[in-house]
């Protein structure tokens, strides 16, 4: 038998495809500091395991498709708190931020369909088009400009008729950076010319440093358009909970994805429990992570300003930055760094960039880096990085 | 913005869809007896809450994509004790086998490809295969005939250049029907001539009533084609735990798989561990659940030939039956003994039949019941079918 050609072009998760280096890295006794995946250390809200536990149904059946009460509940008095007013039956529980994007893809568009994207992007959205036929279609930002959107007229020349959505992370992985207004404008006109789904991802929106997140959510004219994917993951660092969200006002993408839901019959009843738990964490928590993170930032800038050739744009918000190094392949170098090198047994694992690119060639020399350990052990991994580059034989020579 | 069409094609679960119906008689006071959906009433073994309440990591983390070790060790010697050994990475663990047939689905077919299944088939089925487009092929099997498949040249009939795949379920859903070994071999032949995928749900494995079952997993010569679907939702009466797993021993299979179950990250953690421990529950566990089942389908049976006019074929395994009433419409005899009737307060919900077939016009005066209440309920469930049937405007009279 044959597999599919739809799966055969399933693009290797950048964030993931070179587990099995760090495996054998670990193997062979060596440290890795994991700056590939964003994967908090900070402590889940016991409250988490706390409601799990006092969990004592008999049977473990089948909960609702579109997610429990209490969860649903929970959801739409947070939304409430940030100014966005949702139905019950305007939020659908879904196995995590994945989930949802794969739902809202296939509820806007057909094989053959195309969804634009500002690139670099999270490398994952490629995925899950590429399993529905979709075609991505990306808009260009450039480091050297602060990864911020052209204008208008270069949005416009990627739409095509076959154009049904844009999507767009806001803070931006694997970026860091924050729309601005001016910026959520220009796309909400886009959108509303086109008639086109603008699909968000939010899901760091706890995550902005030093001023306040403007959600594509409060503005108005955009009911009818707007889908937006959450995720607990990364606010109540609870990654492998996989329990997300799809908020929408379009009663009909509504009523028509509830039917996918259906099928699919439910998200695991225990995670929403502890997820729905989570929701009742005092807002002080939120704030207090947002201080941690911010701080990493800091430590994370102080310590990339110290190697030399590494250029890389300030993140303002979500915990990722694209940084670009004198190398001749990014990838190469991050399988050097997990194969041949180590300081004083210790290496460190990052993203190669162009896994977040769609235009061949840009990224080589880029990667992304995940500020998800504390302060000291961040300034370790960078300056292991500034090693690995001196020590490098694929390393540009610094002048 | 306007929805895409496939989410439109996708078909409203038969199962599912006449739940606001349900919900709308218990709001009006109504008791339901829930014969629509394969809930079971049989307790989760404790050892699934037990293990999920020792977990005490204090980040709910990302977990591997291909799941859990333990998890994945467990179900290893679980297929090893069938006959069937297949390696670590030969098995992924999923989001239910909801996910495990979606990943088979998008692992061997391009949107346009076809799938064949034996109609009456399990209705779901026919969501992912409109969200993937891929079209389904159906042959079809007659309730007077027991469901048994028809001959070789009827299947090789359905078989086009844009067939890919085979899908069967064993035991069957909605029938219950067992598949005997000369049908296994007429399948396995078709396969094999063709060279197509063999994804076989075999999820109600442990439930076959008086005899051995026999796994596609064991028979020689499939190596190559076979995608072996599995859960232990019913297994373990644990549908809300939503862990499931695909098998195969195709490399290239599973190596392609393994990119969009990295895109989507993990399944959920928590409920791996418990997933986990189940396994070790002692096989006597399922030998007494299996005795409780074939108790109930002996009582189901019993009641339902007290039925006037009411046909059915009597169910080998899984824990379903396809019965063919008297009635106009078997969706509007439903909703009608939702919406209208009550036997002192009690009501039955049962899942139409016609959205188990492909064929139009099959199946409107049918309906799939699962005997997964116990035997004095479910004797009672039927009895209200039967005073149903003999209030219901839409009866067709029974000399």
């Amino acid at each position: 038998m044959n597999v599919s050609e739809r799966i055969s072009n399933v693009f290797a998760s950048p964030i993931r495809k070179l587990s099995p280096y760090a495996a054998a890295a670990k193997a062979a006794g060596k440290k890795v500091y994991h700056l590939n995946i964003g994967q908090p250390d900070i402590q889940t809200p016991p409250a988490f395991l706390e409601a799990i536990r006092a969990f004592d149904d008999s049977v473990i059946a089948y909960g609702d498709s579109r997610g429990d009460a209490r969860l649903l509940n929970a959801i739409q008095k947070y939304y409430h708190d940030w100014g966005m007013d949702f139905d019950i039956n305007e939020i659908t529980i879904t196995a995590g931020g994945s989930e949802a994007l794969l739902i809202a893809m296939m509820g806007v568009c057909d094989p053959g369909d195309e969804i634009l994207v500002f690139e670099p992007f999270y490398a994952n959205y490629l995925s899950f088009a590429n399993v529905l036929g979709v075609n991505m279609k990306a808009v260009t930002t450039k480091a050297e400009k602060g990864y911020e959107l052209p204008g208008e007229a270069a949005v416009e020349a990627c739409i095509t008729p076959r154009t049904k959505a844009i999507l767009i992370t806001n803070p931006g992985n694997p970026t860091g950076r924050v729309l601005t207004s001016d910026e959520m404008e220009l796309v909400a006109r886009v959108v509303k010319r086109h008639d086109l789904a603008l699909i968000v991802d939010e899901v760091y929106r706890e995550f902005v440093y030093g001023f306040p997140f403007r959600s594509f959510g409060v503005m108005p004219g955009l009911e009818d358009n707007l889908i937006v994917v959450d995720s607990l993951s990364k606010r109540y660092s609870a990654c492998g909970a996989r329990i997300g969200a799809l908020l929408s006002h379009n009663a009909d993408f509504n009523e028509q994805i509830m039917k996918y839901c259906q099928a699919r019959l439910c998200c695991p009843e225990l995670e929403q429990i502890g997820a729905a738990a989570l929701y009742s964490t005092p807002r002080q928590y939120l704030a207090d992570v947002n201080d941690e993170y911010r701080r990493r930032r800091d430590t994370l800038e102080k310590a990339l300003s110290k190697l030399p050739g590494v250029t890389f744009s300030s993140p303002q918000g979500a915990f990722y930055t694209m940084i670009k190094m004198p190398v001749d392949s990014a990838e190469k170098f991050a399988i050097w760094m997990l194969e041949q090198f180590d300081s004083h047994g210790e290496t460190v694992m990052f993203a190669p960039g162009d896994g977040f690119y769609l235009t061949p060639g840009l990224g080589t020399d880029e990667a992304r880096l995940a500020y998800v350990l504390n302060c000291a052990d961040l300034e370790r991994a960078i300056a292991i990085i500034g090693e690995g580059l001196k020590a490098y034989p694929g390393a540009k020579i610094i002048a």
